[in-house]
Parts: structure tokens; sequence; C-alpha cells
């Protein structure tokens, strides 16, 4: 066989120098990105932009149980960290620097070595000594060692990149997140709002029609599935980190704000260019991935505080950490969230963070209307709900559903009916930092929060929905930077955070669905291959189907022509919790797939979907929706610098093809 | 509300002065591409390159009974067709193409309207007038209109354009087909295959680093799923048609071989250069993605025919329908299915094919030692198992899994334990082709069948192994042409034919899974979002995971070094029959999930997966495996002409880029 003279070819042949430890491919971990009891932050593989700010945090670990249980339990508190430049000798990191050593810190903390571990309640204790190093940079390019010696001879070493920079090419940058959008989706979004004959799309999706196509890898920098905190921040620093972290690597203690933190793409250009920021998303605006913009916590639930970082900085927030960067004050913040604003018990000290941002010069709006009229010169912040802003079907198709929901960016308990949408958000938004830019150029990121939201519930019609909102708010940016004289000047990035293992694999006769009376009987109305058929979204349903002129829908262009075809699509998610499908459009609003049942764990919702069929789930039964997935996410590119853009590459290497496009980078020494 | 003022606006505007016809957007049509009572194949919105064969075939029909009953189900037989090039007059079809008129044919068929129908048995019939002109062609760029008249008034139109060709790019084409795959396995495999340090690849697939990226949507002509039939016909003749047909349109006949053909880029490299063909696969070599390169029948489960086509001709199967082209004997046919050789049952007329191909020249061979060993000179045909080849996962890492197949080539009952795997083929294919191009070049279609066979049967392991194999074939190849001088003269291109809803969404520790009493406790094995932990597939289990050197497993870099890790990836598809899962490698051989159970349709395997969870299925109950599904598949190219490739693009597209890249196009008057 050829396989056993392989073997022995191979077997021997050491594939790399460096150490790789296996005790992390697990449910729990002492500490993600230390699987050695000596921790470096920004630990092994961080590149870095010439002139970015950063902390370093080192710990070392003595954990007092458990298989790695270590010397009685008492971290090594002589631990010493030297950094060495290219070839150069090792210098202590103070004196590199040119810092003082900071203070030794210590704590403990616990954690479960596996669900066996779980089950048992046997906790591991582990006993940790730390430092941190506040707001540096390297401005030279090059390699660099960092090295942490401890416990006598053991060592860490984190090899560090400092890159080449990049010079100016766009004036402005245009960066959509369209959040947990994947290929699948927009293939299915292409499905139900562009006609094909005969197998040929008669008009295309905005995103398909872009300069540049790229695919990236969404991962966590300790676990293969991300979520949108520590991917947003790959976007915007290219640092990889932890779930939930934004801006910061996970170190072990308990405070949320004591991380070490980076540098994000906001700061970095409100630093270097003087430039204003804009921050749109459909989500309320303390969520993730707006966060990551200009915010530095270890716990994405901060949300108060996170609205605190925007309006001041990190300094007032925790004024023993030095942080000498900020966005300074977003010029523009368009979203959901009116709880992290109202005085009470979502803002941050029960203060009223409406009037906070308007004695720091901001006007503020609260409907589409006050959206449209307001002037261009100020900065400006637009609430437009309590929580997330209400969804696309919902706004256009379904404006019933908009009612009772006591949920007005004022706190009256009135309903937020006249609410913007993506669209209406981000063009108002380039018309302020135009306004506001005074030649310097301008970075706004625009986010389709709800692809994802929507997603989770499962509710894949509301999430094409806000998908198909995207494509035409792309759409829609692209004329009116062409209008205002702008296109040419604007690096334009459309791309997401994260997958939902989500596909289209046939169609569903509806009609016939809800006519039979068991399960498995339902399951023959699906229909595949050859029986898939035809996509009934992009004919109407008031006229003769063999002799109709073809209109738009209610909503115009690239979007469906109904949204209840008898001939739905079928489509499944790789994961989900248990629910019953019939593939009908949730005419009532938003779907909700499971319910918490008899055993605390979520079944199907038995009061949704009463004419499907069930289907069980494949998620720990703590999990109520659908979840994120590895696969990589496409990113489109158009305008100067959108080549870069090209071919398959890191989640970071994002935030750097950005940064050089607008020239961020500085190799001045600075530190 | 935004939404009133914009419906107002709207809703009255013509999109398309076309004709759309809503009727097919079901499980069942009368005929996919022929949404009206008057047929044209090729149907309206046809692309052609300049020269390339294709027949016509005219079908006027008449339902009997039905919604659609017409004119007493008497069929108009005076029907005419006349051609319009450009804004010239509309000339009769026979005189355009300087042909005699042919003769009128006439058949009915039935159908069912719906599944309503379908339970009731209520078929509606459907007679049928028909006309077929063969071997046809346009060579002057241009739009053109074929306009059918019948029924008096009625009228159906085809647009057509003869695209404008391409100047020859490069000297060789290399193709792979990656059957079934998408991003979301690519994805996957580089997880289990390619080292990662803190969210950083060590080593990146080969696809990752190809020169070109792009994106082509896969439908067919009439259902929005594909099988790998009608997608390998777009492929290779730049024509979507119908589920099962192979490089022809369907019509409505009986005959599985009167169907209109299209030329495909083999038959057109043969005519054109006079190059060597070769022909690649790990499924029997008459399967869809093979059989689409040389042969055309509406019928893919034509194996015996397709293999006579192979090594004669259309002409020689059907003399009644002219067809001028073939592929005259590729070059090299490397694959599986000795039934269609060895005489008997599955062989043309029960003839012995071995002989037939050695008698046309032919040098034979049963065994990777053999493939090895033959000379380059001659045509060579090497089949090495009696259906589809052994997976890469059973050849390299389970090799027990080979023996008490029966499955030798030689049809003599013993096992097929010496196979070649996909890069000893392909790299044996290049060496003939090279030796027999005497300058003129040459085309290689090569095909990783089984990443589709594994996926249809959820056996995720065995299809990313094949996906693996894949990618190490591509990676030998660049560097075998390097080695040889021809690979700055080849255009290399990598796609897949259609998707399946496969993504990973967490890991699973399969030794707490197989640990509990019940499903829903089994369940809270799966970790999501930070539980999924780190990939457990590239350490090796055989030291100390905190302290080891890093190897390459037995079979090298750039696959796992093991592949039943106890931290397991966790998978799961769009749609699937019912099935168990334990996340586990299947050690016994590909995964058999679904079983027939007492209903006659199919439940979970009883006999696999005993350990883990059971999951209800999504699919209809005639389902025992897993379905295609709809997202766009990802293109890879390199070499010269493969910057066309970027971007997003209809699977039709890939033909004409391949086509001019060769310079096949020909603008010579010749029909």
């Amino acid at each position: 066989m050829a396989s056993s003279s392989k073997f022995a070819a191979l077997s021997s042949f050491v594939f790399l120098s460096l150490l790789l430890k296996g005790a992390n491919a697990q449910t729990y971990q002492r500490l993600g990105a230390c699987p050695t009891l000596g921790c470096i932050f920004p630990p092994d593989q961080t590149d870095f932009l010439a002139g970015q700010l950063f902390d370093i945090r080192l710990e070392v670990h003595a954990p007092v149980n458990g298989s790695e249980a270590s010397n009685g339990g008492v971290p090594d508190e002589k631990f010493t960290l030297c950094i060495q430049k290219n070839r150069g000798s090792c210098v202590d990191a103070a004196k590199f620097f040119e810092v003082q050593d900071p203070a030794l810190e210590k704590w403990n903390f616990t954690y479960y070595e596996d669900l066996f571990a779980e089950d048992a309640n046997q906790l591991t204790h582990v006993n940790v000594a730390a430092k941190a190093y506040r707001a540096l940079s390297l401005t030279e390019p090059g390699k660099y060692q960092a090295k942490l010696s401890y416990n006598g001879q053991a060592r860490t070493v984190a090899n560090w990149v400092v890159r080449e920079p990049g010079k100016r090419k766009a004036k402005n940058v245009l960066f959509f997140i369209g959040d947990g959008m994947t290929q699948p989706m927009i293939t299915a979004a292409r499905l139900i709002a562009h006609k094909s004959i005969n197998g040929k799309y008669q008009t295309l999706m905005q995103l398909d029609q872009m300069e540049a196509l790229g695919l990236q890898m969404t991962h966590s920098i300790d676990s293969f599935i991300t979520d949108s905190a520590n991917s947003a921040t790959a976007l915007y620093t290219g640092k990889k980190s932890t779930v939930n972290a934004l801006n910061v690597y996970v170190d072990s203690s308990k405070d949320a704000f004591d991380d070490p933190k980076v540098e994000s793409i906001a700061e970095l250009f409100r630093r270097k260019t003087g430039g204003p920021i804009g921050m749109v998303s459909t989500a309320y605006i303390a969520d993730a991935t707006p966060a990551a913009l200009c915010s530095h916590t270890r716990d994405r639930d901060q949300r108060a505080s996170v609205v605190f970082e925007y309006l001041h900085n990190a300094s007032a927030l925790t004024p023993q950490y030095d942080w000498p960067t900020s966005c300074k004050g977003p010029d523009v913040i368009f979203g959901g969230g009116a709880e992290q604003f109202i005085p009470g018990s979502g803002s941050y000290n029960g203060s009223d963070f409406y009037k906070a941002f308007q004695q720091e010069g901001y006007q503020v709006v609260y409907s589409n209307t006050e959206l449209k009229a307001v002037g261009n010169s100020k900065k400006t912040l637009g609430i437009f709900s309590i929580d997330n802003l209400a969804k696309w079907l919902d706004r256009n198709v379904m404006p019933e559903n908009l009612k009772n929901q006591k949920n007005s960016p004022l706190g009256d308990g009135t309903d937020a009916l006249d609410q913007p949408g993506l669209k209406d958000m981000t063009l108002k938004a380039i018309d302020i930092l135009q306004a506001r830019s005074r030649g310097k150029g301008w970075f706004m990121m625009s986010e389709a929060a709800s692809i994802d939201k929507m997603m989770h519930a499962l509710d894949y019609d509301r999430a094409l929905g806000e998908l198909l909102e995207l494509d035409d708010t792309v759409r829609a940016s692209i004329a009116h930077l062409e209008k205002i004289g702008e296109l040419d000047d604007t690096l334009i990035v459309v791309t997401a955070d994260h997958g939902h293992g989500f596909d289209v694999f046939g169609g569903a006769d509806t009609k016939y669905l809800a006519a039979q009376t068991t399960d498995r009987k339902k399951r023959e109305a699906v229909g595949v291959y050859k029986k898939s058929g035809l996509s009934g979204y992009t004919v109407s349903p008031d006229v003769s189907p063999t002799n109709q002129t073809i209109l738009f829908g209610a909503q115009g262009p690239n979007f469906p022509v109904q949204w209840n075809p008898r001939y739905a699509y079928a489509a499944g998610f790789g994961a989900n919790p248990d629910r019953r499908e019939n593939y009908k459009v949730n005419t009532a609003g938003p779907r909700r797939p499971a319910t918490q049942g008899s055993d605390g764990g979520f079944e199907a919702n038995p009061a949704q979907n009463t004419d499907g069929f069930a289907v069980s789930g494949t998620l720990p039964i703590d999990q109520g929706q659908g979840v994120h997935s590895l696969q990589d996410v496409p990113v489109y590119a158009k305008g100067p610098g959108s080549e870069a853009f090209r071919g398959v590459y890191n989640s970071v290497d994002i935030f750097f093809k950005i940064a050089d496009t607008l020239g961020l980078g500085d190799t001045r020494k600075s530190h």
C-alpha cells in the first residue's frame, strides 16, 4: 500500500520547530491564548500596524489542583520580560519601551477542566501573579520577540511583526458589515429578489458587481467559532481575541476593564487624521459590532460603559489605566438602544445620556423624519428604538408588526413607528461626515446587524430582507457618493464578521405541507433537485401566472415581488434548537423557534408554525436559537485600494488593508 | 410610513418588457425550459461560442386536460421558425442555416400538475408536434432572435447571443472539479489539516493561494437546485440544462438520445486543435461529471452508452441524428466503473469494452502499480474498481476497509487493494497528455468525485479527506508542471459543480457524548462559540499534549495528524434524512445514515452511531441521503487567463472563459 511507505518516510519529520500545545482543543480552557503557565498578551503571532497603541499583560499561573497543578499553587512573582528587535539583544521591557516597571498584581480564578468535572463540580483553582504595561507602541517595521522568563527555566516567547505600512490611497472609507452574512445567504437573497429567465439572472445583487472579491477567516484566537465582539475586534484592530472581548486580549482577572487594550481603526483614524468618524447600526448601538469601534472591555455586555466610552474615553472610565487615544465622540452615531441613553438602570450611573451627548455638542434625533430634517454640520446622535431597530420586512411589508412594541426611543411607552432603515441612516451619515470632514476624509462603519439576529431566530426570511436592505444600501451609497463627487476617493468594503450554517436545499409546496396530517407526509412537500422548481418570489400573486408583465414589488427593484408564495424556498441550518418548520414567512413578527420546556431546556415553540413538522435539534438544550458557524465569509470592495481585498486571508488582514489604504501606519518613534 | 409612499411610486412601474411565466415555480413542470405551449431549444437567453455546434428542437404542446388544456389536445403542426440576426429580417430557419426543413415528429407525454394531483393520480396528458435541426452553428458574434410561430398568433422568442471570442492565451488547461465542494467545506478542511497558533494558520490550503478567486452560480435552467449532470453541462458547454441531462436540452419525447445536443469544451478542443484530452475521476468513469465531457443524453444513467460514446461518437450510437463532432476517444481515461467494461449487463450490448478500447489502440491498466509503470506515449484507459474508487481516508488511514469489497476492475471477485488516488491519476495523466500533445497543448478534467458522494452520505470526515486530496493534487500538479516546464503555459482552474449545505458550528467532546444516556444530555457535549475550542486534528494523540513537537501525520503535511480526537468538530447539514450523530469518524467505512423503515421511507440507520443522539430529518422520506444545495461555489484559477475568473458570475461563463483562453471560438462561417 502506498500509505505505509509514506508513513515510514514522514512520521519522524518535525514539521515546525515551534512547540504547540494541545491542551486547548477543549470545551473549557484555563486561559485561551495562554496554553502554558506563562502568558504574554499580545501573544505569539501578533502583527501590529506601525505606531498602533497597545498594552502588554503578563501572567504567571500556578494551578492549585487539577492536571496542571504547579509549584504548590504559588505563582512565580519574579518573572521578567525582555524584547528583542530583529536579531538584536533582548532588552528589559521597561527599558525597551522607556517606561516604569509596572507594579505586581495578584489574583486567583477557577475553571472546570472538562464537562465531566463540571458535572461533578470539581473546580480547578489557579493563583496568578501579573503585570501590565500600558499604552505602548512599536514603530519600526520588522520582527520582534517578547520573551517571558518564569519558574526558573520556563520561557514563553511571543513572535511579533510590525508590518511595513502603506501610503494613503483613499480619502474616505465606508466599511459595511453584514453581521453573520455568508455567501449561501447572498445566493438565497439573489434567488428571491432577482428575476431569472432560463437560468440567467436579469439583474444582480450590488455585491455581485463589486470590483474585488475576497474571503476571510473568522475564527477567534482561542476557539474556532467566533462571536461578533472579538470578530469585530479582529476587523478593526488586526488582533484576534476571545469571545465577548472588545478591543482587548482577555486576561484572567475579574475586572472587565483591566484587560490589555489595542487601538482600533476608528481611534487611529481620529488620532492620525483628525477626520470625522461615523457609526451606524440596525442593532442597539452598544452592540458588539459598533462597540468594537470605540470601546475596550472583555465583556460586551457592559453596554452602559460602552456608550460612556463613546462619548468620553477609556481613561475617563478607568483613570487608573492609561489609554491616551479614543474616538473622541464619533461624529455620527445612528442606531437603536435607547436603554443606554434614557436615565435609568440601563444607562451609565443612571444618568441621562441624551443630555450628556447634547452637552458635548451633539444634536439628537429620534425618528426617521427628524433624521431627514436635521442639518449636516453638527455631531449627530440618532437613537430610534429602545433596543434593536425594527426589521426591514416588518417596516416595509408588515408594518402592523411595529405596533404595540412600546419601544419609542423617548422611553415614553409609545411605539417607535417612524424608524429609519439602514439606507436612510447611511446616506444621512455620509452627508454629515462629508460636511464635517474639511478635506481630512472620513471613516464610517455601517452594520446590517439583524442578518445575524434573524438567522439566530431561524427567521431566514427576515434575515434575507436585512441582507437585501444592506445590498440596496451599498447600491444607494455608491450612487450618492457619485452624486456628491466622492466616489473615486472612497474605498467601500463590505464583509461579515462570521457566518451561520444556512443554505437553501429545495423548494416547498407550502399549501401541500399544511394540508398533510403527519410529519413524515408533510416532509414530502419538500422538492429537491428538479422538484425545487424556480423562485416563486419574483412573480406577482395578483396576476395570471402564465401571462404577467413583471412589476416591481411594492418595495421596488432588488426586492421580492412577494414574500409568501405557495412554492417557497426550503432552507435549513447546520445546527438549531428543536423547532417546527412550515417554510412560510412569519407574518406576526420575528420567529421564536424554541421556548423553555419542562426540563428547563429549549423545545420547539408550541405556539409557532403549528401546521409544520417537528425537527429535533442538534444544539445543547440551553441554546434557544441558532449559533454561529465556521465558514469563511466573503469580502467585496470597490474604489481606491480595493484590489488589496482580493483572495483568501485572515480577518485581521482587513484591518491592515484599510489602515494602509488610509495611510494610518506611522514609523516615527513615539512611544 | 416610508413604505406606503414607496409603494405608490413604484408599484405601477414595469421592470422588464419581457414576459416571465410563473407557472414553473413548481414541484412538477410540463417541460422545464418551456413555460409556454411553444418551445424552442436552445431557449431564450442562450449564449454561444462562435462556431460551437448545436441542435435546435421545436415543440408545440397541446395539453388534453389540466389547467393548460388547449385546442382539444391537438397540437399545431404548421408551426414555423425564423431567425433574425441583429436588426435584420427574420429568415426561415432552414434557409438561414442552409439545411433541409426537418421532418415533423409527433408524440405524447404525461405529468402531474402538483403533489395533490399525484396523490389523486390525476395525470395531465399532452400531445406534441415537433421538429429538430441537427448540428448547426452560429459564427458571427452578435444578437440573434429565434422566433417560433404557432397556434395562429402565438409566438415564442428566444434571444440568443454569440459572444465575441478571445485569442488563445494558454497552451494547456487543467480543470479540476471538486464535486459538491463549497467554501464552508474548504474552511473545515483547513481547520483539520493546517496548524494554527493563536488564530494564525502556519500553512494554508493550496486553494487559498491561487491567483484568482471567483464565485459561480450553479442553478439549473428550470430548477434552482442542480445535479452534477446538468451543472457539468453548464461548465463544459456554456448552456444551462435540466437535472440528469448531459450536453443536451431536455425535450419531452421518450427517447433518451434524441434531445438537442450542444458541443462540449472537450469536443471543441479536439475539433479545433487536435490536441489530446484527459478525463480523470475518482467516480465510476461514466458518472455525470466525466460523462458530460464527451457524451450526450438526457439520462445520465445510460452508463453503457456513455462509455460507448467515449470510444466512438454520438453518430455511431444514434446514426439517425447527425452529430459530426466528438472527443474521438479521450487520450486518458482514469477512474472507476469496471461494470461498463467487463462484458455483461453493465456494458454496451454486453460487449467487452476493455477489448474494444484495446482494439482502438488504448493500453489498459488496472492498478496503481500498473499506472505508474505504463509508458506515456499511447492512449491509456485506467479502470481501478468496479464502481467508485475507494476514499482517501480508507486508502490512507483505514486500509482494512478496502478488504472484502470484491471490487477488482477485472471482475474476478477479488479486492481492488491497489487503487490510485486522485494525485496518482492526475500526475500520470499530465505526463501522457504532455507526451501526446506535440505542441498542440492539452485539456484535462480531473474530478474529486467523492467530496459529493461522501457529503451525500453525511460522512463529512471522508468528504473532507477527499477535499484535502484534491487540494494536495492541485499543489502537486503545480509542482509537476513547474518541473516539466509547462506551468507558465497552463491555465489551472479549480471549482465545483454545486454545493451541499454543510458547515461546522462547534466542537464536540466525543467522550462526554458517548458517556451520557439521554439524547438531550448527549447534546450538551456540543461546544459552541468559546466552547468550540481549537482543532483537535492537528495534534498527535501519542504525545503529551502540553509539550509535543509537531509531527506530520502519517499522510504528510496538509492532512490531519489524527482523525478521531476526543474534541472533534461538530458539523451539520441544511437538510438530511433521519440520522444519529456522535461526531466520531466512521471507522468501518463510509457512513450510511439512514435505512428503509417500516413505512418504506428512510429512518435513522439503527446499526450506526449507536452511541449518538437521534436527529429527525427535513427531507422527503424517500431520500436516504443528504441533497445538493443552492449556494454559489468558489472558483480558483492560476496561470495565463486566470484573471478572467475573478468576481461573481454564472456557471456557464466558466465555459466561455476556458474556451477563450484556449482560443476555441471560430468566426469563420462553416454551417
